[in-house]
């Protein structure tokens, strides 16, 4: 442990006056003062210069070479081969192993064993032109990583996306998936809400399949024509249920370092219950086409040649599946560069390196961006530059199957991350298009200034200019007259979600994309040949990435005041509170509605006797909640943000000391910890944020303020109340602390200076 | 011509006391007195127990047994036989010929000519399972009729729909079909309006084909196993410009006798100009998969397991057409029941006969349910029954091609209808489910009555009962709390046009449907055994299709006071008003908005290099439109409606002599009339009616106050503005009537009877 950067002594050089807005000059740089601007200008200005997209290229040809999952030989030589990286830049870069359950596949068999017999083949053939797609001794093949072992032989139900509103018309078509074996198609929820869903209602065994319409031929031209999924490739995926905990299933809340304690695999209840395989089109297609039952209601239909049917019928399927259960090695390259003032206050900038087979997309062409940064970083450094804080490169290992890598260092680090965790940035792939951005509301405003100070390659407007106008384009006029554009909400799906939502760092997640679209996720097509002729080929929007991330990152650690702002945080939580009551009331007129319906009897009147349907069940009448504690928590965050923002503004009058702005820091790297819910979600104490969470029956979908949001969405009006006063209690915290931070930045201002 | 029923003396019997609700008793029945209501409501418990299931079979059997389109032998054959079943059950029935002008192919080559060679089928196989499938020496071959003939070789463009909105996006997308042979799909209009658009854009040829996703195994199971359009099914089908005028395209506006001046061909502009062909989804299939060019947007995207793209690329296409180009001889059966106490008061009812093959569903699942009305109606007679009104039982001939025998009749027989016309009741096909209704809206109220007191097969409630609760769980809670469902507008589509909307005759259109779905439409497999397998397979449906328009036509033809209600008129009226306001606004905002984001750039910013696309154009901005006079005579309308409705409400209290109601009747059977616009509308003076029409621009869909709606979809304000003014004067013209009607209905309250 270092100690903490409260106990520093501030060189008495560090003298800041914050900026006033100077007409003609560029325009005030939040986090500095005028004099601090233009330094950090000038020093952003050389660092986006640097980046090379011959390089990245040369490097994604390196990384996806060969198979790089999780145990893999590559996967390790690759951890090794960016430490070397990494240090050549410049860093202190180091090696963190951990060792987590990730189960590899032994047996795979899945038949159709009537009415007619038909093998799936499971297997994703080699092309000629992609000359990685031959390596397969080295790749994994096509599975579900923590499914269950089994041997089942049952019934098949087709369950559309197997997310829980299709069970219910399922039921209204009086089909049940007791004992059966579903086949869901992939969208609509992350892929493990599916056999989790599955197993609830009943399922033996799950098959999930890519429908041609989503993601093959009926998306574009197929492979290697085209970008997008031939007739045999597979998504591969992990699906252990990870809206519970992500990380190693056997290690929660801890790290998953050697002598760490384990739980028996039994106990571990993210491990999927039932044998759960991902099959193409190709090995679907025969399946779906012996289903007989009902016709599935046309959003249900997909773009296979064959008549949609739920099943079951005479269509019998027999699923074998076996693992190898053993512990495989994770390597986490870390590298890191001191910071010169704040050597305690650690600002994080994370891409996974490990795929699911070559992944050229999926990490590397995020990882080769990251690799650009640091080189870039490195420049800066051998030209005089010394950031003020110290800035951690993060290469993570086994992001694929559960977020292993991060999940297991901010585990492993927590109390550190309490301590020195300033700013968490994500990314994984990247393609052509509009910047996207998502996050913690605090750092909305950072995220817009940044974006206008990047150039995009293909317009040479500012990211932000054409991030605007294509909001515009779509409809969302507010994009026109809101100064900030607003950013996402984090869901899941990547790196971010230790940072975010258990340890509480400020946290963003920036890409770019929407311009390209392919069907080669997860799959052996996912490979140098493929990202060089169908998606960012000439790695301009790889150098546009690493000049937005690396400025973000160099601004975090230079900046006088960190970024935050709580006026547009405020707003955000304003508007979902906003949603919960409409979400409230929508779901109390829908149960009266379909309460009076049920009473009327319109069910039996609307019924066709040739194709009987259930009614839907009705429930209780929802109570009103009383939201109270959470508007009148969101009017003290908007009296303490607007308080906040003001001294803000009136710094410059003043000339704060170095030693009174470490106190407000210190502050402020704290708005997203004390957003955490002391006891974390219900049903899932890992989760600990009170605003941001994946969605318990969505998968990566974010739910926002989740605690109140999924109560209401099961209709638990109980839990729905009291969720209600513990997101209004961490409200009240973050009012309590900007309050705090506002009052200290008000002293500041009539503060003398340190002689 | 005979003289106008005004004459007609009255007999002194006719002694009229109308309704007074009493408790426990028959709910009044609008246009009877209490004593005759029940004397009706006797007759029509009758009428309604006399349809038989088994002899609508055995007709649908007789009449689809062969090919009967116009032109054919069984055509003459079936009309003969109708006729004599007409006359058989009482009627004196004649049928009155014409000869119009009716196309059949000579000649019909399509191929892909590169960049590979390809033959199309253009045929449909018999299959063993249906035995009328084989009479291919009778069968029409697949065809659109009033195509051009021609022979070109063109590139080939997929043009979605093929409407208006789908030629903005290929402009977007940089592609034009100046010179190229579009290929559309059916669906999003009425057939007719794909070729007439692609010629507006210099296409010189189209094809229509059926897309699986739509209409083949995408919908469902594939005939001869289930309902839905084999891979060799086409759908035949009318091309004439009905939006500009239907019937003989040589003799618009009289009727086709001999004789009659006719057009040149050359002149009569109904006719297609360029060669169009309706192909099936195993033809089209090569044609669009050797389409290259940017991607098809996702909602173009159709069934067939293909990228969809838009073209053109190497696709060409070689399509020859040559037709008959003869004159072909109509047989419209026409049977009368003469009115005993207004002879001169036309009561109609109406159902083609003619098919495009077999046609058991479209026409003969109508025409069966109406022969059985026919005879039961005669049963009556035979028992003492003694209808008011005439009553006329038509079969129409020529639907299909276009309208023809109905509108060459209306044509023929116009002074004659504007001097008798009452009601005219049309059906066409018709299958399970619910009861459909759309009509002259001063029926709605009429139409609810009868649909309560018609049992659906199904559930034994009313027709209504289950119209309402499928509404209710539809989402359309209006349902639940206005007394009338209400019905809707006529746009095109069936043999209702003529007598609506060229002779202003209040028409109502019914049938069944909803339940069942199916592909065979307009092929050779529309036949008895697809009908008696896959539809209402047991009549039960043309039961009850027999019973709500026979009892409607009964009501009619026997009411004291016409069942014309005006409030729900006047009210639908305000409806579609306030939807032009919003239809203006909405229009305006676009404009404003496309202009703003125009002189933004924001099509260039967000304009993918790789896929690029062109901005769409900008337009001059809305004018404000003078809504007022629309609005004033809305009010008006409303006023008459209200004093009309209160003086109906308090007639029971006097005792009004029958010729005082007649002179009552005399004004409501004008109330489509004087609707009536004396132009007609714009671009198409043979539509006249001020609040229904065809779309221009749809075809079958209708838009209600047409001369407006269309004005301001065209952004032609000038227009809208004018036409404001013209359907005010008809609302104007209908609240005069009303007022004139309702003063009569006051003085005929205290008027003494005739000793």
């Amino acid at each position: 442990m270092q100690p903490s950067f409260r106990a520093v002594v501030l060189p008495a050089a560090l003298l800041l006056v914050l900026p006033a807005a100077v007409p003609g000059d560029d325009p005030p740089l939040r986090g500095f003062t005028t004099a601090g601007a233009k330094i950090e200008r000038e020093w952003e200005t050389k660092f986006r210069a640097v980046p090379e997209p011959a390089r990245m290229r040369e490097a994604m040809r390196r990384l996806s070479l060969r198979p790089h999952h999780v145990g893999s030989p590559y996967d390790k030589d690759n951890a090794e081969w960016l430490r070397a990286q990494y240090a050549s830049y410049g860093f202190d870069a180091t090696i963190e192993r951990y060792d987590v359950l990730f189960p590899t596949p032994i047996t795979r068999v899945l038949e159709l064993v009537s009415p007619t017999r038909f093998t799936a083949k499971l297997e994703e053939p080699a092309l000629k032109e992609d000359p990685t797609s031959d390596q397969k001794n080295e790749q994994l093949p096509t599975y579900n990583a923590y499914s269950a072992d089994g041997d089942v032989t049952a019934p098949l139900v087709y369950v559309n996306y197997g997310i829980p509103a299709d069970y219910e018309t399922l039921e209204r078509n009086g089909i049940s998936v007791k004992g059966a074996i579903v086949i869901a198609r992939y969208g609509g929820s992350w892929r493990g809400i599916k056999p989790k869903v599955a197993y609830e209602h009943g399922a033996v065994g799950a098959l999930i399949y890519s429908d041609p319409r989503d993601d093959g031929f009926g998306a574009g031209e197929t492979y290697p024509a085209g970008p997008f999924r031939p007739k045999d490739g597979v998504q591969r995926g992990s699906v252990l249920d990870m809206p519970t905990y992500p990380g190693d299933p056997l290690t929660p809340d801890i790290g998953a370092v050697p002598g760490a304690k384990r739980l028996d695999r039994k106990d571990a209840i993210t491990i999927m219950k039932l044998p759960v395989m991902p099959i193409s089109y190709a090995d679907a297609q025969p399946l779906l086409a012996a289903l007989t039952g009902p016709l599935a209601p046309s959003s249900w239909r997909g773009g296979l040649p064959i008549t949609y049917r739920l099943g079951p019928g005479a269509a019998r399927v027999h699923l074998k599946l076996a693992f190898d259960w053993s512990l495989k090695p994770l390597y986490d390259v870390i590298a890191k560069l001191p910071g010169s003032t704040f050597p305690n206050e650690w600002v994080i900038r994370g891409n996974h390196h490990d795929g699911w087979v070559n992944g050229a997309e999926d990490p590397i062409s995020g990882q080769v961006a990251e690799m650009e940064e640091a080189r870039a970083l490195g420049e800066l450094v051998k030209q005089g530059w010394k950031p003020k804080r110290t800035i951690i490169y993060a290469a993570w290992d086994g992001e694929e199957p559960a977020l292993l890598g991060s999940t297991e260092w901010v585990e492993q680090h927590q109390e550190e991350l309490r301590q020195k965790g300033v700013f968490y940035l994500n990314t994984d792939s990247n393609g052509r298009g509009m910047f996207g951005v998502e996050g913690s509301h605090s750092l909305e405003r950072f995220a817009n200034e940044v974006a206008r100070d990047i150039i995009d390659p293909e317009t040479n407007a500012s990211v932000a200019a054409r991030q605007r106008a294509s909001r515009v384009v779509d409809g969302n006029k507010e994009a026109r007259t809101r100064s900030d554009l607003r950013i996402g909400a984090l869901g899941s799906g990547s790196d971010f979600t230790p940072f975010l939502q258990h340890a509480g760092v400020p946290t963003l997640n920036v890409g770019f994309g929407g311009e390209d679209d392919g069907g080669i996720y997860h799959s052996i097509y996912d490979s140098f040949y493929w990202y060089t002729h169908f998606s960012d080929t000439s790695f301009v929007y790889g150098r546009a990435l690493a000049q937005a991330a690396g400025t973000m990152m160099m601004r975090v650690a230079d900046a006088d005041v960190l970024p935050e702002e709580f006026g547009n945080l405020s707003e955000t939580a304003r508007g979902y509170i906003g949603e919960l009551k409409v979400l409230r009331d929508s779901t109390a007129r829908a149960i009266e509605e379909l309460n009076r319906e049920l009473s009327e009897g319109a069910f039996a009147l609307v019924n066709d006797p040739r194709r009987p349907t259930m009614a839907p069940k009705g429930s209780a009448p929802a109570p009103v909640l009383n939201f109270a504690p959470l508007d009148n928590a969101s009017i003290a965050l908007d009296t303490a943000a607007a308080r906040f923002e003001k001294a803000y503004g009136s710094l410059p009058a003043g000339a704060p000391s170095a030693a009174s702005l470490a106190q407000v820091n210190t502050l402020i790297r704290q708005s997203d910890q004390v957003l955490l819910l002391p006891d974390g979600l219900p049903r899932r104490p890992w989760y600990r944020h009170s605003l941001y969470a994946p969605g318990y029956y969505t998968g990566y979908g974010v739910k926002t303020m989740p605690g109140v949001r999924e109560a209401i969405e099961q209709k638990d009006w109980k839990l729905a109340e009291a969720e209600i006063g513990r997101i209004a209690a961490a409200l009240l915290r973050e009012s309590d602390l900007v309050t705090r931070a506002a009052a200290l930045l008000e002293q500041a201002t009539s503060a003398k200076p340190i002689p």
